[in-house]
């Protein structure tokens, strides 16, 4: 068994579509029903709901709460998946990849540029790909979406393609 | 076969997520990509796009315009089922009905809660059941959603609920 | 609230996949898994899973036994959606026609032509119609499908078209 | 961009519904169409549709087409995703493993257990993962599956459990 640790913290990937104000919003963590459309027989996740925030909204206090967090998990010797918005990702990323020298283990993060559950949603495809890159990667912060898998200090967000490219 | 005329006039059945701004929003027709998933052998349907708006900022001269798209129509003998936000869909409703006194064919109201492709979309259903109630009801003005059938004059959208009662 | 009455029978609309056999079977229920999917705020539907069988293996004794599964409900005064084969679908609901006379409800009988849940499937939207136009129909038995209504008596499965067209 | 050679020899993962015969069968290649769903900006993506065949029907004249098929690819210095039936995938992969010495890209087989697109489905996933490990493995025969990789000649198909497991 490959146990993974995996944080959430809001962003796109989470979102709902509330029925009564017509809008998509920051609620319910829903990335576990989701994860149950996956098969991964020999995989032992371990969920975390940190928090549920929307990237943009992100403070200085939440991404100290993050870096807690995986601080904490790091003795386990598990790799650490990190579900969180697009728009900040980089950034989060980066203060960590700061907090956190002499990483032993990946850890990854990952979002969507479309909720989980919409019409031509990315989410699960993140999600597939960053758990297995979880079980392949070597240690080090990094962001994997669409396929492609960047070390955290040479990727953006290009908003106007809705992906990250090398940067 | 039997031939229906499909309006749509956007509303959150047609609403779609933009990645960009992170919203949802009323921008091209996605109607008829969905029916395409109906199997309707026997059904000659005729779509026109009118508009494409949140039912909130639907104006008088909307709701002119739907009535004249309508009246236009009617000599053909045909059902006409109308795509519709809701929270003004009773309202376009009655207006319809005193605008259009002796109609010989029923004109169908209806919509969504959570737009055509979201997780635990009702739109679809209420497709299905609009075109099926075109066949089967007798002339007058409808509301049909959630496997109800009511008289526009005896309807009120339940915004908890958020479905459609009787008034 | 309108009570209805679904009767489950097997049939392709059941199916479901085998993953050790590699084959399509009749096995567990699964239609009222779906059915969680349709928004009915103001439907009582009552489900009875008489049987789980491909309708080419329905003997006269099955067909005898949903008769009676009918007959007794018929004092309720609630309309029966009998989801069903399609292959004797027809058989079926001539022979109960022929077994209840005066019927004071509908008598629905609907199918699919690909299992529920599978790509393409339009068991959704057949069910999505019969349990409308149970509020709908008049009394007397009928094929519902494919946004088409047929009295049980002019209507034959068309096989090469995948679909029920007027006898 | 990183090109990846996609070859599908047919198996479960292509298999599709047959309305008329009501069973499951290999016809025609659909995994292209399921591969649009996945978002790929910095893969290109060479799709080639080799034969469609039931895994347990493949004979030795298919596995060596296999083989010339890959062997011509393999100058190209990019890497190969094979999909293939389950039954005989570790086979075909052994095979390939002792006729391609020396290889210098990973050759990555995968499958599913229920069919693209079939309720459940695992084979959008493996697909995912596939795609991924393609760009992450050293060079080798691998079975990649329900967030697994396993060398080829370390792996057996557990059939109770619908997996693969460490031989």
């Amino acid at each position: 068994m490959q146990r993974i640790f995996l944080i959430t913290t809001g962003g796109t990937i989470e979102k709902v579509y509330s029925e009564q104000r017509g809008v998509v919003e920051n609620r319910a963590a829903k990335l576990e029903r989701y994860m149950r459309m996956l098969r991964l027989p020999d995989a032992d996740i371990h969920t975390i709901h940190l928090m549920n925030k929307d990237s943009l909204e992100m403070t200085d206090a939440d991404r100290a709460e993050v870096r807690d967090c995986v601080a904490k998990l790091l003795p386990e010797g598990a790799p650490v998946v990190i579900s969180h918005g697009t728009d900040t990702m980089v950034e989060t990323g980066l203060f960590l990849e700061a907090a956190l020298p002499g990483l032993k283990v990946p850890v990854i993060l990952t979002g969507a540029m479309t909720p989980l559950g919409f019409e031509g949603s990315d989410a699960l495809q993140n999600l597939t790909e960053s758990l297995l890159a979880a079980r392949l990667l070597s240690a080090g912060v990094y962001v994997v979406m669409h396929g492609q898998v960047f070390p955290v200090g040479q990727v953006r967000k290009d908003k106007d393609k809705a992906t990250f490219v090398w940067k």
